[in-house]
Formats: structure tokens, C-alpha cells, sequence
């Protein structure tokens, strides 16, 4: 079995990803001794193992990377760093950083193996993408002694979206839909307002508790403009063999209205979203006056090579419609499922 | 990567699990060269790999096992067969037996991965379970070069069920529940005598549809029984951590009526299920008055160490309910996922 013997983290703010990430190391690591923490790396500052034979201590590296002074590192000092070393290596990315992603090709060439939710590499140029796959690990040719490549929760969060979509390609199956709220904000939002029972109180209001109740990015824009799920579809899209460009290749529904797309501050925005609450509320009435809900869904057509990101209307039956709280759903339309897809949900 | 270079086939009927696997592998095969099937054994005959050199050929094999007069290999020979291949070897067991599961530890510890949908391995004795689990590659004694056990369809068919508990609890999750439908024809049978809208007809009208559409074993008994989804729960248990016996040692409800268990065979039973109409009626009236359906399931108490497979009622908007077609569905209740679980669903 792999030795994962290195860990670099990056975290863009303190108590982020980058931090549940060492504290989950920390616990595998009493159970899988062999795991070794070399680097910690921030935008700000870095923390080295000073020898091969004495790892960071993951009981104490908050205090230790506190009272560092040395500067982060570059890429190319990183690539160095872990070049030198011998054992198995693996980076673990937790930015979102385009430039750390850029760089993936580069560690997989090494032999170094690659962990990460950041969507940015899977999901922006077409380029990058071929660079990362073509530079990864390949069971036909061991010999070259690459990284592997590990990104589940870029989609999906915890959820197996993407080992479940392997698994169909590996074992010969066709998929030929991939359909889902692939969004948990999304998914808080259109169900407390469109609720299968009950009213749902205005649009603004409900966007205004999720952005208190943590379910958005700090400036809530962020989640309205369809461009997280957008990036997710690429992801699945590519995995599946399709050649998209980019998240501009196909329709993306933005629900931020046109006029407010210039306007300064997230806090700005939300004050004045309750002047669209009527358009909103249109679209729900509509869908109400068929007996239907509204939701926020992507949609992959493998067969006629069509992504869609946006408004949906379903019957309250479907699974999509039931969905509760911040839910995530993706079902997977294949050849081997038939009409009854396979379905993975839970929280996103 | 670990080049699979063996495989044994044990079919018990031709045209079963193992002409779908080798018709699998030949596919798969060209992708990756480094395969190569060395042996096929079945009740009544086997074929064996002359040379190392010369594997066996995944386009003839049937006629060239048909060809054979080879008797069958015992396991011992098997074991001598395989423990002489150099290379990483693969016994891909797709039979129902139980002689060839308790051999796995000894296949085990000469470092021969195995491959099977075999589900008397996990859910018979509780010393087999420990036997395979302790004789299985350990990534805290990698040194020990066993063999890797792989088992997914062993629940759930093809849904990634084994894969995703397995993933909650290396990750660190604790698992409180897990409920579900785990059985095709049971799902098949309740989806359609007591759907959410419409009449469904009587109990034995189903049964005897399901059978007709190949939704059964040849002896209907073998699915009401109980006993299938009970031996599904116990691989789950055992997996969480539970030290379950065995099948008896727990409620598992049979949807046999006593009258009938004596009965000489499937198809008299058939005929004669109608007289017990009645009761399945009262069952699904009952259900009906308070608005709700009933299903069968099977559940795993965590915490309270209690397993359970039986009939039981559920809303009409629980997932549980809303289930189509033969489709299989699992919840998995963990401290991370919180009251919403994370659910795979689909044909099992």
C-alpha cells in the first residue's frame, strides 16, 4: 500500500478547510503511522520538517506554524522540497487557487499524488484538464511512476458522485444523463421557498436566512450566479469523456438580477433584492398553477453533448422535488440502470 | 499498480454471474493487457493455463472449457495452482457456495486477492467474518503481502453501498443507523401491492407476476423468507463493528405463511398463496387507514446493536415509499450527515 509520507496544506483563511483537513490527519495518522507531515504551506507564511526523520507534529503545528517566519513557499520550491524526498508524497491542495492548480501537471509528473476539492483545475480550461489526466498515474503504463489524482469532493462534497461515476465507465457501463441539485445553498434556498407544502415567503427573505444560517459565501452572489454548479457539471462532463471548454461553453442561468450585478457589496445586494421578490415570484406561481415545484438544477446530455444549468420545474414525486434541507442529489441515467437511475444524495 | 494476472471462475449454471464476469473481463482485458485468466473451474469441470506464458483464451473459453474433460479442481489444488503464479493472482468467486468461502482466509494469506458477490463469506459464521477480515491485506502490516477482499455486490448488487460505509468509517464518521430496502424482488412486489396511488391488486397476483418477469428465485420462498435481506444487514453490521452471530440473531420477519413452509414446491406454493390473501390484505388496510404504505425492510440500530428485517409503515413522501421498479435503497445515518442521511438508491 501507498505510504502517503507528505501533506502540504494551504488554507486560505484560519479554521477553513485546511484546518479540518490536519485535524482529520491527525486522527488517521495514530491509526496509519506511516503518515508523515512535511510542509504546511499559506499564503503568508510556511512550515518545513527541518529533517526527513522528523515529521511537523500534527498536535502542535497551529502553535508551530504561528510562531514560523518563514514565507510561503513557491511553487517551484515546493516541487523541490518534495522532489528530494524519497517516499511516496502527496499534496493535499485546500485553496482554490488557480496557480496551485496549474501547477498539478507538474507534481503528477514527479510522482507526486494529488488530493483536492478545488473545482478551478478540474473545471477551467479544457487545456489543464488534458494536462492533469495525460500527466496522472495510468494503468497501462505504471512504469512512468505517476501521481494520483483524487478529487471526490470537488463535486459533491463528501457525497461518492465522482468514485460512483468511475466505477460505471470502469466496469463497461454507458451513461448517458447525469441530472442534480448540485448545490447546497441552492438546494436550502429552493426548499424553504418553494416547499412542497406550505408557502414559502419571499425570495429575499429566504436568501437573507441562508446567508445567516452560514449556507452561503460572504457575499451570497457568489452562490446566485450558477457558476459553482456550472463548474461542477464541467467536472462530471469531462470524467464522462465530453470536451468542454468551459463553464461559458454552455447556458448558465444566473438568478442575480441584471441590475444588481454592478451593485458594490454582498450586504448592498441583499438590501435591495427585495425589489425582484415579483419575479420570483412568478416563476414559483407557475410552477405552482401546474402542481409543480421550482429548482435550481444542472443537467448533463452525454448523448447530445448539452449542459444546462438553472431553473427546473418538477412534479412533487420526483426525488428532486422532496429534497430536504441543503440536500445535494445527482442520479446517474445509464445504459445498465435504464429508466430507474442510480441515485446518490445527502447533505452537500 | 497491481496487475491482476489470474482468475479463477466458479459457475454454477452456464449463462449465470460467471459468463457476464468473463464476458466482463474480455472487454476489459483489451484496456489492460497485463490481465490474464489462468483458471475456470466449475462443478463439473475445469480448464487450466497450460503454461505461464499461454493464458487461457477469453474469446473461446467456452468451447474450450466445453472441450475439456478435466474434472474440477479441489481447493487444495486451487491453492497449489495459483500459490506456484508469481504474479498478483485474482480469484473472482462467482458462486453461491459455501466450501469455497471458507477456503478465502487460506486463499487470503498466500497473498491471492479475492473478488466475489458471495454473500455466505460475510453473513455466515461470525468466526469466518474474523478468519477473512484477519487473514485480508492490513495496511498496518503491509510487510504480511496479503491478499485484498473485495465484496461490493455482495450488498446492493452494483450500487455502491459496502464502498460508501466503508469510506464514512475510514473517514471518521460514526455510523448511528442504516435502513433500507435491500432486496430487487421485495421492492418489486410492495412498489406494486401497495403503491402511492391506485389499487394493487392481491399479494399473490404480484408474487406470481414477479415470478413471471424473472424477478424471483425459482422457489419464491427464497425472497419471502427474509432470509437474503437478513444475510445483506448482518455485512453491514459486521462491517460497522458489530459482533453479529448470525442471521438467527436477530427478528427477520418471513412473509411465508407458516401453512405453506412445508409445501413440496415453489410452484404449489404459488398456487396455493391465494388463500393467505387476506392477511396481506389487513396488513396494507392498515397501513392505508393511518396514510401510509408498507414496505420491507431491514435496519441496523448502531448504537442499540439492534438489527431488524420485516414489514413496516412509512409516509408516502418518506423515500422508502416513493421507490420504483425493483430499485434497492440504502440511508445511512451518521453523525456527520446528522437527521438528513446520505442515501444511494437504485436497481439492485
Amino acid at each position: 500500500m501507498a505510504v502517503i509520507s507528505y501533506a502540504q496544506m494551504t488554507a486560505r483563511r484560519a479554521g477553513g478547510v485546511g484546518r479540518h483537513f490536519l485535524s482529520q490527519l491527525s486522527l488517521l495518522s495514530q491509526k496509519l503511522p506511516n503518515i508523515s507531515l512535511v510542509l504546511i504551506s499559506r499564503s503568508t507564511k510556511s512550515l518545513r520538517a527541518s529533517h526527513r526523520t522528523t515529521p511537523l507534529s500534527l498536535s502542535t503545528w497551529e502553535k508551530d506554524l504561528e510562531a514560523s517566519t518563514s514565507p510561503p513557499l513557491t511553487i517551484e520550491q515546493t516541487l523541490k522540497f518534495l522532489g528530494e524526498l524519497p517516499d511516496k508524497r502527496v499534496l493535499v491542495d485546500n485553496t482554490s487557487s488557480q496557480d496551485v492548480a496549474d501547477a498539478y501537471p507538474a507534481f503528477l509528473k514527479q510522482g507526486i499524488s494529488v488530493v483536492t476539492p478545488n473545482k478551478k483545475a478540474f473545471s477551467s480550461s479544457l487545456r489543464l484538464w488534458h494536462a492533469i489526466v495525460e500527466s496522472s498515474y495510468r494503468p497501462y503504463e505504471p512504469y512512468l511512476a505517476r501521481g494520483l489524482i483524487y478529487h471526490e469532493s470537488s463535486v459533491g462534497a463528501g457525497l461518492p458522485i465522482i468514485s460512483t461515476l468511475k466505477d460505471l465507465l470502469h466496469t463497461g457501463d454507458t451513461v448517458h444523463r447525469i441530472e442534480g441539485v448540485f448545490s447546497g445553498t441552492m438546494s436550502f434556498l429552493f426548499n424553504n421557498f418553494a416547499p412542497l407544502e406550505g408557502a414559502g415567503g419571499t425570495w429575499s427573505t429566504q436568501v437573507r436566512k441562508a446567508k445567516d444560517a452560514g449556507f452561503t459565501e460572504p457575499d451570497p452572489r457568489d452562490d446566485l450566479n450558477g457558476v459553482d454548479v456550472a463548474r461542477k457539471l464541467v467536472i462530471l462532463a469531462r470524467i464522462v469523456g465530453l470536451e468542454v471548454e468551459s463553464t461559458d461553453s454552455f447556458p448558465v442561468q444566473s438568478l442575480i438580477p441584471k441590475e444588481l450585478e454592478g451593485v458594490g457589496s454582498g450586504e448592498e445586494f441583499l438590501e435591495r433584492l427585495s425589489e425582484f421578490d415579483g419575479r420570483m415570484d412568478e416563476v414559483r406561481n407557475e410552477a405552482a398553477s401546474e402542481g409543480m415545484v421550482v429548482r435550481f438544477v444542472g443537467s448533463v446530455d452525454v448523448r447530445g453533448k448539452k449542459l444546462k444549468v438553472g431553473l427546473e420545474r418538477f412534479d412533487k414525486g420526483h426525488p428532486i422535488a422532496g429534497l430536504g434541507g441543503s440536500d445535494n442529489i445527482v442520479s446517474f441515467y445509464t445504459e445498465r440502470y435504464g429508466d430507474n437511475p442510480l441515485v446518490v444524495r445527502g447533505a452537500g
